[in-house]
Order: structure tokens, then sequence, then C-alpha cells
């Protein structure tokens, strides 16, 4: 098959790429649309020091394995738990010790034309959602972990940091449950997109507004995080939610003398997700900058990692 | 009166410093006993800047102030609140932005014959509550903190590192939910406090148990700080009570990847901590190490200042 393969070198494109294999458990589904997350980019700077196919955001069909997915149009969540042990037993799967990760932790991903996926981590896609919506799931539930993780209250004031992509969804999110949304950032263009939503935007460098309830720190950046904690209030909560952060480091003296909480959150669940795509809550396609051909995938890869850039998907 | 005063360089013994004032909303309290504790050998240091009387761990006779009040012995709450702001409407008063801070910030403190504190922050202490024990309320309310900061289960496990004063506190107050506790320290002789109340102790370094629901971080170390992240499991909780810890760092990348939560605390109210005394739910007396009269305030700061000491009082 036709693959993107991340050598720890160069995302090669590789036109006869040993295709996956399906079982009773595992579907191969052919991938329709991959999108190509922050994570994909720090992968290509070395992160998990993964070889392979990378990629984990997807819509396609299945083509093989389970009858009862055969011919179903999917998306599927990435952590490929075992199952078997405490912690999957929690419904924590997500944080199962010997998981694998779609595109990122000894799994090939999805920057090819057909990936293998355990039948249990795939979702049915509503007919109503279109591929270059349902691309969007993944990074859409990553945005409703957070309120898995904590009781937002409609009268909550809530400040995101960074009009990326995942602020953006983020921002989206947290607006559905009638908290009081402010979005900040650098791209006038970016904040724009929000505006319809009635999400109230920051364009830096104006001054974000202080004592928030809630923070939501997306933009990865050692002065967003700075920003973060001292938007957030006495008491309040502060949401991590980038793994590009994870090369900084947050300073304690503030955190204990302000009684903040500082939360990390990662991969969330899809069937809010979904829900949300099924019902037009947000809005995601108006974040596609470009589709490229997965012939392609290395221009791909280099358009995501411009600065400011919003979604690039791949079509294989 | 009689004072310990830390002018930046050294605590100093003065015989006759000026004795504050009593008004209509301020009580005169003769102090019986103070306590030393690590925030005051911090302020040796340099924290925050402060100069004047330390001292924030006490208790009293109400002498002067109002009525209600006069003879009563006492404890005290050692933030100044405006009551007047948003944040002292929410019962926050803790964490007003314009308070003062007894021994800390800009209020003198209890390493004196008297000390004057807002009546408001003052409560009563029960006929059955000695001294010595009442002392130690104000450590105690931190402990109680956490309680008020997170849900702790009764079937949760959690592990407090650092077997100093608060840390043999914080396992105390902890267990009486119903937790199972594990204190992690270096001192046999400190673990060994805690054994009759059925807590479990961790000599170091033998291993600490892992994957905890709930950790503590009481050592204020670099160290067990590190030790402490490796414990708590994925989507667990990190309570961070140490504000010495506040010169460390936190780095982000376990913090997200395990969605670990973690929550700065820091004073409590007293309530329940004098509850506990009253029932003598906890055992607080036997840390005390030795009791120094005002005039040797600086033998007993550089007393309690000795690796593994635990708590030293002043008698003025
Ligand atoms: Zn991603
Ligand atoms: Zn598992
Ligand atoms: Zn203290
Ligand atoms: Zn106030």
């Amino acid at each position: 098959m036709q693959a993107a393969y991340w050598n720890g070198q160069r995302l090669a494109f590789d036109p006869a790429y040993p295709a996956p294999q399906a079982d009773e458990k595992t579907a191969l589904v052919r991938v329709s649309l991959a999108g190509i997350c922050s994570t994909d980019l720090q992968i290509f700077q070395g992160y998990m020091g993964f070889t392979g196919v990378p990629g984990h955001e997807f819509v396609g069909e299945v083509i093989e394995g389970p009858t009862a997915l055969l011919g179903q149009r999917v998306v599927g969540e990435i952590n490929f738990a075992c199952g078997q042990c405490p912690t999957c037993a929690k419904g924590l799967g997500r944080h199962c010790p010997t998981r694998r990760v779609m595109g990122i932790l000894q799994a090939d991903g999805t920057f090819a034309e057909y990936v293998a996926v355990p039948a249990a981590n795939l979702h049915p896609v509503p007919a109503q959602v279109a591929d270059e919506a349902a691309v969007f799931t993944e990074p859409l539930a990553a945005a409703f972990e957070i309120l898995e993780q904590i009781h937002l209250q409609p009268t909550d004031d809530v400040v995101v940091f960074g009009d990326g992509k995942l602020g953006l969804l983020c921002a989206q999110v947290l607006h559905l449950t009638g908290a009081r949304v402010h979005l900040v950032g650098r791209h006038g263009h970016k904040l724009e997109l929000l505006r319809p939503h009635g999400i109230r935007t920051v364009l830096l460098p104006d001054h974000p507004p202080g004592q928030a309830d809630v923070v939501v720190e997306a933009t990865g950046s050692a002065e967003g995080l700075q920003r973060a904690m001292e938007t957030v209030r006495p008491r309040g909560t502060l949401v991590l939610k980038s793994t590009v952060a994870a090369e900084h480091h947050l300073s304690l003296a503030p955190l204990v003398i302000n009684e903040v909480t500082v939360i990390g959150s990662r991969c969330g669940r899809f069937p809010p997700a979904l829900q949300a795509l099924s019902h037009n809550r947000v809005s995601v396609t108006p974040l596609i900058e470009h589709v490229y051909s997965l012939t392609a995938a290395g221009d791909a890869a280099a358009h995501a990692s411009r600065r400011g850039a919003l979604k690039v998907l791949l079509c294989p």
C-alpha cells in the first residue's frame, strides 16, 4: 500500500509499504482522510522516539475484520489498550500501562491507505457528518476531555490561551456549557472564526482578562504558560492541554500560594465529540487549510509546521 | 513588651518592642505559646522579604478588645482579610488580594508577649484542649485544608511524602477519612509516632508504594517532588503541601501524559482542627521537641532549623 513513513530522519513516501492485517478483533480501515496534529510535528522532532507510519486522526471505511463493522464509515480512538489490567477495568484504557498508541507508540498510524485498528476503538460516523468534519473527532474529543476532568460551571469565567487548532476547539466546547469564554491569541483571522459563536476574543498584545475561574493553556509555549498562571484566580483551575508544553516547567510558588489546581489533559472519549458534530454544535471545517495527497506527505508536513498553520489533511 | 524581631539579618530579642493596640475590631492577645514553622525558617532565608515580629502559630488569652472575647483562650487564623472584596465575599479571605498575613506579610506575629489579631480571625479553644495541643491548630488546619480541596474517598490509597511536622499531621488527618495512608520518610523515630494510629510507614530508601490515588508532597525537596510524581497513578492527584517546594519546578511531561491533577494547598479553616483536637482524633504533642523562652528565640530558631527537627515552641 501507499504510506508515509517516518524513519527518524524524514517523512518518506513509500508506494509499497506492507499493508496491515485484520483479525477477529482488529479491523482494517481504508483511510479517507487523515489529519496532521501538533503531536505529529513533535514526533518529527524526536518525540517518543517513534518510527513507522505516523498519524492518529482519521476517518475511513472498514473493509476487513469483525462483520458488524464491515462497510461502516468510522473514526477510531488512538490508545490500543490491553483490556485486561486494573486501569482498563476502570474504563481508563487511555492510560493502560501497556497500551500502544496509533502513529505514536508501537503502532502504525493513518498516513497510509490502510490502518489496522482494534474493533473496540472504532465508532461509526453518523451519516450527517461529512468526512471533512469527522476527521476532527479525535482532537474534538480531546477538547471534551476537559469536561470529563473538571466540573465547569455555567457561571465560570474561562480563558483559553492559544488560537491554534486545539485552542479553537477547546474554546468552542467549553462555550457549550454556558460558561463565559475568552480566547486569547495572536492571529486576528483565527480569532474571527469564533466570533459567530459569541466567544469573546483577545488579540495579543492586548491584555487578557484576569482572574478567570478556569484557564486552558493550549499554546505549548513557556510564555503562554506564564500568562496562564497569571490569569487564573486563587483556587482556580489551570488545564494543560498541550503535549508541546511537555518541555516546559511550572514554577510551584504561585501554584501553592494561590492554591491553584493544575490538570494535565490529553485524549478523550469519542461519543461526545461525534454528538457535537452531528448536531453542528461546533464548527470545524473552517479550520482546514489544505488537503494534500498522500504522495505529497512531506509537503503537507512542511505546511503544517508553518507558524500559525491550522489543519492540514492528507487524502490517500 | 518582649519580642523577637527579624531585621532581615538575624532574629534579635528586643525587651522593649512597642506593644500592638486593640480596637473595636482587633483583639490584643497575650501569647501563651508560639510555634516555629518551616515558613518562619524560610523567612529567615529571605522569603517574602518580611521584617518584623515573625510567628503565626499561637495560643493565648484575649486581654483587650471586643467584649465577647475578653478573657477567652484563643487561637487565630493567620490571613487578615479586607472582608470587602469579591474574594472575601466568597468566603476565601485566605486569598484576599489585599490581605496581611500574621508574621509573614505586613503584620507582626506571635514571637512576642502580645499580638494583635482581628476578632474575626479568633476561635475560642475548648477547655479540654491544652495549650500544648492548641498551638498546633494552625498547621493542623493546613492539613485539613486538603479535605476542603479534594474529595478523598474512603477507598483511596494515599501516600504522604515527608515525616516532618506537616507530613505527620497530614497523614493523621487523611487517615481519619478511612483512606489507606502510607507515610514515607527518612526518620524511623518519627515514623514510629504514627504506628499507634495504624498508619503504614515506609522508611527510605525502602520503596514507597506505587500507583497511589492521592499523593501529598510535604518534603519540600526536589527529590521528594520527583518521587511524588512517580508514585501518583494516571488521573490521580498530587497535593503540594509545602511552601518550601516553592523554589522547585514541576516537569509538565508526565503531568500531561498521565493527566495528573496537581493542587497547591496552603492554609485551612480552624474549626475542623479544633474539633479533631477536642476529641483526641490526632496526636500532636509528641511532635514537640523543646520549649524555649522568648529570650532564647535565636537558639529556638537554630534548633528548629536542624535537619529533622520537629516542633519547637516559644513561651513568652
Ligand atoms: Zn493529536
Ligand atoms: Zn490495560
Ligand atoms: Zn506555618
Ligand atoms: Zn478581601
